[in-house]
């Protein structure tokens, strides 16, 4: 309003993602990205639609009819999964380990749930007989659970939890954000009820999107609603008419943004699902290596420590934010801080999509040790990618 | 998950835009959507969104603290103004001449407000007095109208209906999807309290985000909820934080599609917006006085047609689909077709953003030409482009 300046063109620095997302776009991401945009009702853009389709449904390893990029991010999809499958007065379990099963109880309550939340400190994860103990106890009609919980690094096991919720009656609701496309994600055989993603995790999209898929079991009971869904916008009654054969106007599409996502999905069907996890494995094995190997510990307990969100205990006298300041800076490299309780105890290393990298395991590896050195915290020199070499050579 | 063949890459069709939206993206645009990928606390990024909050209040023409992008589409936005303004109870007033007054109502509905609607018949305005009389009746917090309605192509005055919302102690909320950035909008000379737009009409930004700016009335009116808002991920009391000082993050931006709007808002800036809603208005008589002169009429009445979408009746025997399916097929062009009771009665011929050009415009006529005499429509060859020229010759 006030006369000023106009800014200078997007000149972005050149970042290495390593932190909890957005993660390293490959270039023909970002080229898909920037292709010339059509309507939203174009004949293109339906074959676009449909191709999507198939590819989320190959990414999530289901047949779910109901699988879709919602227009909004992560927390887009997760809003859009309980929106749809609760009515107000429904009974929720949320199992809360992190800020996302936290979130994920706050997105319920305020469309009138009456949720019960367990909980894990940040860091841990749920055993089945402690779900089901809670499940006995508040009788929900929705359970849901993270299943890589991003703010802490925690990989939960959701088969064993799955039969749990079914032989109760209840449907089962999953966080998949930054999971899918690092580690294998099962819908069908899991028998998850919802689930959701994102595009800036493992996907190695820009964030925007956030794939979701329903069972049928979760379409029957949007089926049989006694109210409307409370967001307009996310109601997928509305929104699979367009996605569906109907073509129904509901929203105008974001249109490049599915195009990125359209090659984020080809580029990992190409790689393949199992290669792409293996990929995955070993850079977090080769990393995990190389941080031990210069006195530090993961924050996580093995077997629940994700390969694409690495949780590093800071170690006592090392200052979190002048040593993620430094990396940024001087190798303009980003990792993520600890969130909630772990604030200023953590670093989350990023190992996600096209992050996921021998490249960058031993650059960050290299660059941790001179910033661990700066902060006079001992470091046995070139410890860290002795190890992680080592490691990849086997 | 069967074995599919993996889709090709991204390569669209070079389509000219003249729809109802997605406009024409400028090359400049597109190269900023494509800029590398940094992360959404990254002070690169934070310093874009304080540049994007500068921008997008002078193209609002407000000093409103509280304006930023919503993560969605333009539907989003409404979305957003709606649910943050309402609590369940309160009496809302929407003014409904075309689909997106009826969608607000339905948004409105959802979450628990009272609504009351006036209707006017597709492609008129309301008149203050009419609202004036229904706000004596329903007694609204809240008074929703569109300033541009994208369904029929209707340009709604707004000044004065503000000073009678006031005057009544009501808000005043306001869809300004279409309208940005192609005719004047001022947000605060005319009082608006909560305003939407979208980045893909006279922005000419790709689809996925919504600007959105709130008065300080509206503010104290969120301050003062009693009930959280129904949308977590909507809440502009979160969101607000992490646009404003704090930077608690809330979700992760779509960074990107940030970075595109930031040069959206800058070309807009350099234009000057007077220059720009100059260029809209003899883009569109050009257009209007070619339309006339091959003896078709536009279905909206003087002074309420919209400059950039050019709502035009389809003259009796010509068939609507073959019409725009040949535009499309043969020239590469996109039109809209009419919404609602106005299907198959109307083409939405948009000139947004880039796409307001004479050169869209003389080739546009010409086309059409060529489509109405394939349809054995009579059509005094080269009228509509000899009058466009005259009347750009002035």
């Amino acid at each position: 309003m006030t006369a000023v300046s106009t800014p200078s063109r997007i000149d972005p620095p050149r970042r290495i993602l390593m932190g909890p997302g957005p993660s390293e776009i490959p270039s023909q991401i970002l080229a898909a990205l920037a292709a010339p945009t059509v309507g939203h009702l174009d004949p293109y853009f339906l074959k676009i639609m449909d191709e999507m389709q198939t590819m989320l449904r190959s990414v999530f390893m289901t047949h779910n009819q109901l699988t879709l990029a919602v227009s909004g991010t992560g927390s887009a999809g997760m809003e859009t999964c309980v929106v749809n499958l609760i009515e107000p007065g429904d009974k929720m379990l949320v199992c809360v380990n992190g800020v996302f099963g936290g979130r994920m109880a706050d997105v319920a309550g305020r469309v009138g749930a009456e949720v019960t939340t367990i909980e894990r400190p940040f860091g841990e994860v749920f055993s089945p007989e402690e779900i089901e103990a809670a499940i006995k106890k508040s009788r929900p009609e929705v359970v849901g659970i993270v299943h890589a919980e991003t703010s802490t690094g925690a990989w939960q096991p959701i088969e064993e939890i799955s039969k749990i919720v079914h032989a109760h009656g209840a449907l089962l609701l999953v966080d998949c954000v930054t999971s899918l496309g690092g580690v294998p994600v099962l819908i069908d055989d899991w028998e998850i009820d919802a689930a959701y993603s994102g595009t800036q995790k493992c996907l190695s999209c820009p964030p925007g999107l956030s794939p979701v898929t329903f069972s049928p079991r979760a379409i029957d009971v949007i089926d049989r609603r006694k109210t409307k869904v409370s967001s307009w916008y996310l109601d997928m009654n509305l929104v699979k008419n367009y996605w569906g054969s109907d073509r129904t106007y509901h929203h105008t599409a974001p249109i490049n943004m599915n195009y990125a996502l359209h090659e984020a999905l080809r580029l990992a069907l190409v790689e393949g699902l199992p290669a792409r996890h293996d990929r995955h494995l070993r850079n977090h094995l080769a990393l995990k290596a190389g941080v031990k190997a210069m006195g530090l510990d993961y924050s996580v307990k093995e077997p629940h420590q994700l390969p694409m969100l690495n949780s590093v205990t800071i170690p006592a006298g090392v200052d979190d934010a002048a040593v993620r300041k430094q990396l940024l800076n001087q190798f303009g490299i980003e990792i993520g801080g600890g969130l909630g309780p772990l604030k200023g105890k953590t670093w989350r290393i990023g190992l996600m999509g096209e992050a996921s990298s021998e490249r960058n395991v031993l650059l960050f590896l290299a660059a941790l040790e001179r910033c661990l050195l700066d902060q006079n915290f001992k470091v046995s020199p070139g410890a860290g990618v002795a190890a992680a070499n080592g490691q990849y050579r086997g």
